[in-house]
């Protein structure tokens, strides 16, 4: 069972804190081992991708494989049910929707001096997607990733998943299809990001790697990361429920329990003004705990990492759930619409009971690649914007340059930068001359 | 000198592959240095803060001596001539102008459904920059870094700066007083970077630490990142600039020599469709050379790293430029702003002749601070972005609920959730009932 914290304790500082510093993540030190694997591909390319393609997913295939055929893409997803694909059409269109409005503008105005200034945005050319293979197969996240990168303009993106056994998911491949991924690749761990980064005979090297991975997988992603841009590296997710007990117990506690069950690492708070309530929704989740499919990893996630913190009033939540800066935030409350204006830092908020989580996983439209581990303090869920970089551009007249100059010239002095000065006063002369 | 290439010669690609897979950079290995003293600040504080400032800045300072006094910043900047203050000021307002018109808009809408779908932008609470100290100490990177996060909103504001054998640079301190900077800390190195991301009992934990510094700084900040944000981590800056011969030989030179000036390892490349244009600027570099205060460093930088560029018109001038997705691009054409438009990969474009790049450094407008080593492809410049991070909203109603809830249970089922799927349906069933 999760701790039941009251801020009215005299120890809620120090035990919350415990909460707040929770390692919830083991990371096994497999760096040597990517570094090695890393340094194969780079040098031996597809020679290198096939053999450990074949010694870790148990397949016997050639480099001629690597790439899945269109025509094995056809065959699978004609397996896909029509309601599974009914859904995932929904979704990627309303995901679409929501990012076309993230494409930001470009700027250009020209200012007193006379001098044009601005910026213009434009997308990275070749974008790879990491999927992993087995359990964590998700067609959600291919959509979540893929269609931002296609909204932004992407022109190249490659998708890499694991095929372990040969086994593929149709309903990622569907995924892909749907969200106009121009290539697939039946390879994964840190091989594929390796091919991705460096490229090989098959796979052209990309200039940016965003998708949810293994161990193998971030530490790979962080190894290239300068060679090529790289999502962040997610932790295990998080939700944080603010109540005043206006809503079903049984709903939070199915909401905090479908955080629960991804991963025994995963978090689930509920931040209440109502200790009776917090105490009914512990209940309910020690009832829906029993004929849960994934009770084992939700139990255990709920039982080492999962809160119930009591609180005086909403003033009291909303900085409790500042602290905590959760991945997800459900806002159950009367006013809801006020309480989101006042908090900070959140991945995600859902507001009002009819609001669940699991809508923005699959089919509300905002992105459910989140920030975890208290970063929504300093980051952004995925977006457009990670597969877009922007150029400042400006343009001085000769008025302008008067106008402005000197002011360069004394401050590259000033730093003791003389060619920088030069530069300036070179062509200050020249129109002081005409 | 230089190499000089051209696209007509049969060696090359070969030879352009070269120059842009040169190795600029030696990245000494201080990571297990950088990780003991991190420990170190981690777990004694401000006690080994001031041990390690005293012992690498030869200083004798306590614990109280840490934040530099508003009396020592008077003192200091009292010191400051008055041309050099007045071009900070003008600096400062050219730099908050262009960045202010980057502050993000928040979104709000309701779609078919009648959900409420938006996001909101929000300014990180507490930021860092890093200062470097002695030669490298540089107001104007003060401006570029403090001036955005106070654009954003960000409420504290700390500069941390050695100050090597107890000496201040007045105008870095000017530079933090006009841009708003709240707190002033004279440490440097790896310690700097570790009380900023973890707190001392004199200098608060922050939650994005930007700003540029030597390889013991760059790799603690790699060691930090995760527990609060970082910038990108620089290396040596570029300059290519196009030109068609328009443009005076001597003007190219300097501006060549203003990037070369910076470091050894700085990186400028003249891309022209005029050989005998090309031959101009590279006897100009040699001329400007002769008289350079800094030439040994200019000097080598032009020598290992330098290059004439000669293509046969300016289509091929834009591929190669975009090859090397330059930090800086200088455009000085016939008809530079239609060659602008055809330009993808560039940290800052800076177009026609009076455009030189060193205006950009210090008063144009546009940061400085700007991807190098080809990252242009999949990064941006400092941006007030940077230091602003977005929460995506969503308010589903009933209907809404109703409307795009079973596709969320189908894709819940499908990929084996079954608590995201109950969330959503418990839900539904409710509103079936009703």
């Amino acid at each position: 069972m999760a701790v039941f914290l009251s801020t009215v304790d005299p120890g809620f500082e120090q035990d919350f804190a415990t909460l707040l510093g929770a390692k919830r993540e083991d990371s096994p030190d497999v760096d040597s081992t990517v570094a090695g694997i890393i340094d194969d591909v780079r040098s031996r390319g597809d020679a290198a991708l096939v053999e450990l393609t074949n010694r870790f997913d148990r397949v016997s295939i050639g480099p001629d494989d690597l790439r899945v055929s269109e025509a094995e893409i056809e065959t699978e997803i004609a397996k896909v049910p029509e309601e599974q694909r009914a859904a995932l059409e929904l979704a990627a269109e309303r995901i679409r929707a929501y990012h076309a409005r993230q494409v930001p503008p470009d700027a250009d105005w020209t200012d007193d001096t006379g001098a044009r200034l601005g910026w213009r945005w434009t997308a990275v050319e070749a974008a790879g997607l990491y999927v992993p293979g087995g359990l964590a197969s998700y067609p959600s996240s291919v959509l979540m990733n893929a269609v931002p990168a296609k909204v932004a303009g992407v022109e190249r993106l490659a998708v890499t998943v694991p095929m372990p056994d040969g086994q593929a998911n149709p309903l990622v491949l569907l995924a892909c299809r749907i969200a106009g991924v121009d290539e697939i690749y039946r390879v994964g761990g840190a091989q594929a990001i390796a091919a991705l980064a460096y490229g090989t005979e098959t796979i052209a090297a990309v200039d940016k790697i965003t998708g949810p991975g293994n161990a193998f997988v971030a530490a790979a992603k962080r190894r290239v990361f300068g060679r090529v841009g790289i999502d962040m590296i997610a932790g295990p997710s998080e939700i944080c429920v603010i109540s005043d007990g206006s809503c079903d117990p049984d709903w939070i506690a199915i909401d905090l329990l479908s955080q629960a069950e991804h991963d025994e690492s995963a978090q689930s708070v509920l931040v209440t003004t109502d200790a009776a309530h917090g105490q009914a929704v512990a209940e309910a989740v020690e009832a829906r705990l029993r004929t849960l499919s994934r009770r084992d990893i939700a139990g255990a996630s709920w039982r080492d990492f999962g809160a119930v913190v009591v609180v005086r009033d909403l003033d009291e939540a909303v900085a409790i759930s500042d602290r905590i800066a959760p991945e997800h935030l459900e806002i159950f409350t009367e006013d809801a619409d006020e309480l989101v204006e006042r908090i900070r830092h959140a991945g995600a908020i859902f507001i009002g009971q009819w609001t669940v989580e699991a809508i923005g996983d699959y089919v509300g439209g905002p992105n459910h690649v989140l920030p975890t581990a208290r970063s929504a303090r300093f980051s952004s869920g995925l977006s457009v914007l990670d597969f877009m970089k922007r150029t400042t551009l400006a343009r001085m007249t000769p008025g302008a340059l008067r106008e402005i100059g000197p002011a360069a010239v004394a401050l590259a002095e000033a730093e003791g930068l003389e060619a920088h000065g030069l530069s300036v006063s070179a062509r200050l002369d020249r129109l002081n001359e005409g």
